[in-house]
């Protein structure tokens, strides 16, 4: 069965981060599927992406959406909840409940905003291993994601190398590139010029009543990002409104539509100082951080890694993951496994091509 | 000699619009180098594209500024002003000195602003072949132009069949698709949404000096679509400015400061609703409009065909073009001719990628 639990710690002692700042004290909310077993061997780490949450699968009372993995996640499913232990954490500096830029600031009853501190993937990841140790678990089967949960994953196996069995990072990369960092200052710049963004000083509330155009234009960029030329024209093609007309300065195509209803919809659910903390975060992660080579910080890995990349996501290049097995490989290094997916859908393959990722995590986690 | 000059003429008879609408009356600007022969038959005609102008070629005195394709017009070059006449016209709707949506709506003083009619890319081909009519040029050599410039191009050869003799496009699509179309709605949302935009009621000389940042974002997304993926690898990397902090929230990449500087610069040079205009023209381009099929549309043209579609060009792909040449074939038609431009660049390849550019434009063009 699924035993869908949504819970969340508090933790008091600081999180030293890596900017050199801490962060205290500070909340994690997670959620967990399955259960645990004597052994406690039987644990599974979902990575969320950008705008993803701790809500990977399932569906709560009363509500009809489903997690976003729901598909890879469940009874009998890739990631089958009879047999693993499934847990999923909203990353610090994200606004579903883990502490974030509009957390209240301790011990001022008033959000951080700009006082937050710049978190890394590598503090994201930090925060989680201390959640999994309070929660009694020291090693895990495995741990899964994509995007930016891809570089949760692989942080994991670089700088705590004895804590999965098994890492899967799908539509990711070991260090995000130019072409990636230029969609995020797009969003960035976008929210920032908002007036309604208020330097920063806005009422969440009047956001998620107005929306902010800001967020909603870097949106769009964003799912141009996701997307792909081949899959927009499947999805899409050159369809027009039909109510339009085609001479109409503001007639629509139907991708207008989708990527105006999309993007001023997500201003409703996501908070605009997490998508410029969380894009940054994205923005600077580079795994050889801290290292004098990609060799070296790769070289750290010890768990078995198997690496998806999507033929046409054009945000994490799939060479960008090659490139981590082939360096892996040329140091002599045999616990990597890559494998490039056909898929016409973009970035966003990892999210909605499960048929095709369904039996490569069934084998991978064997 | 490059013998550039710069004109304008004015016709008070109306321009029929695709749209049923008329422009009434308008002025197009337009430069032209080299010499007219007394045969008249040493013609070619550039077409620009979205943000380019009828300075095409050279460098206007006590200006260092080269036009956009100095490097393939000129004394010797490619397109040779010793042995051709080259015109290259602002296009209607754009901000140069041709009629555009700031240009005195007749008989008003003011600007047309929102009353300019939305024009297509075969109104602006029209626009041009009228002036060309006044020049006394009935029959050209050669039209050639990239992006924009190559949708124009290609409308000369579908509408106008016994113009040009030869017609090269580059860079370019027989009808824009979604992935294209959704660049182009980021940049108008951005724009609209931008309170200094003023709902279209804006003092262009404010926006002038204080810049506006929705289309500056708009540029910015624009300026993605224009790379590639590995053109801002080798660009930018992941370059950190020196003086800015890693985790400095606002610390920035060095592809954050090209983008930045240049969306903002932009914003000096070009006018945000002939930004919506041309954006709309594109937008609406399809060469098989008016007709039951593309097969239908390209079987009009009887001048020799030479398209160049470039490797990583993500706005119009390489295939799009390739797909005119195939067409055009499968319909027993002979007079195309298709190559693939290897090239990392990205769409700017038509106007960077000179030197791989200029043979196959020498030749295409004896």
């Amino acid at each position: 069965m699924l035993n869908l639990q949504t819970k969340t710690e508090h933790f008091t002692n600081p999180l030293y981060l890596e900017s050199g700042r801490i962060l205290e004290p500070y909340d994690i909310v997670y959620e967990t599927y399955g259960e645990l077993n004597e052994a406690k061997d039987n644990v599974i780490v979902v990575c969320h992406a950008l705008t993803g949450s701790h809500h990977a699968a399932g569906t709560y009372e009363g509500d009809n959406k489903h997690g976003w993995w729901d598909g890879l996640i469940g009874q009998g499913k890739a990631i089958d909840t009879d047999r693993f232990f499934v847990i999923c954490a909203n990353v610090i500096g994200s606004c579903f409940g883990s502490t974030g830029p509009m957390s209240a600031h301790y011990p001022y009853n008033e959000p951080y905003r700009y006082k937050f501190p710049v978190v890394s993937i590598l503090d994201m990841v930090k925060a989680q291993r201390i959640l999994f140790d309070r929660l009694g678990i020291h090693e895990v089967h495995a741990i899964i994601g994509g995007s930016m949960g891809g570089m949760q994953a692989l942080a994991f196996g670089v700088f705590f190398p004895n804590f999965a069995k098994k890492i899967i990072a799908m539509a990711t990369t070991h260090a995000t590139q130019a072409w990636a960092i230029a969609f995020n200052k797009v969003a960035q710049e976008a929210i920032l010029k908002d007036p309604e963004f208020k330097n920063g000083y806005y009422d969440p509330k009047s956001i998620q009543e107005n929306g902010l155009s800001g967020m909603a234009i870097g949106r769009m960029a964003g799912h141009i990002s996701f997307l792909s030329p081949q899959s927009m024209e499947r999805k899409f093609g050159r369809e027009y409104k039909r109510t339009d007309g085609l001479f109409e300065l503001f007639g629509k195509f139907q991708v207008e539509s989708y990527l105006e209803y999309n993007g001023y919809n997500f201003t409703k659910w996501f908070d605009p100082l997490s998508y410029l903390y969380i894009t940054k975060a994205i923005n600077i992660h580079d795994l050889s951080r801290g290292f004098d080579s990609l060799e070296e910080a790769l070289d750290k890995i010890v768990s078995e890694l198997y690496l998806v990349g999507f033929e046409k996501d054009f945000l994490f290049l799939p060479s960008e993951m090659e490139h981590i097995a082939t360096t892996m490989r040329a140091c002599g290094k045999e616990n990597v496994d890559y494998v490039e997916i056909q898929s016409d859908y973009g970035h966003d393959a990892f999210l909605v091509e499960i048929d095709k990722i369904d039996q490569y995590v069934r084998d991978a986690l064997c």
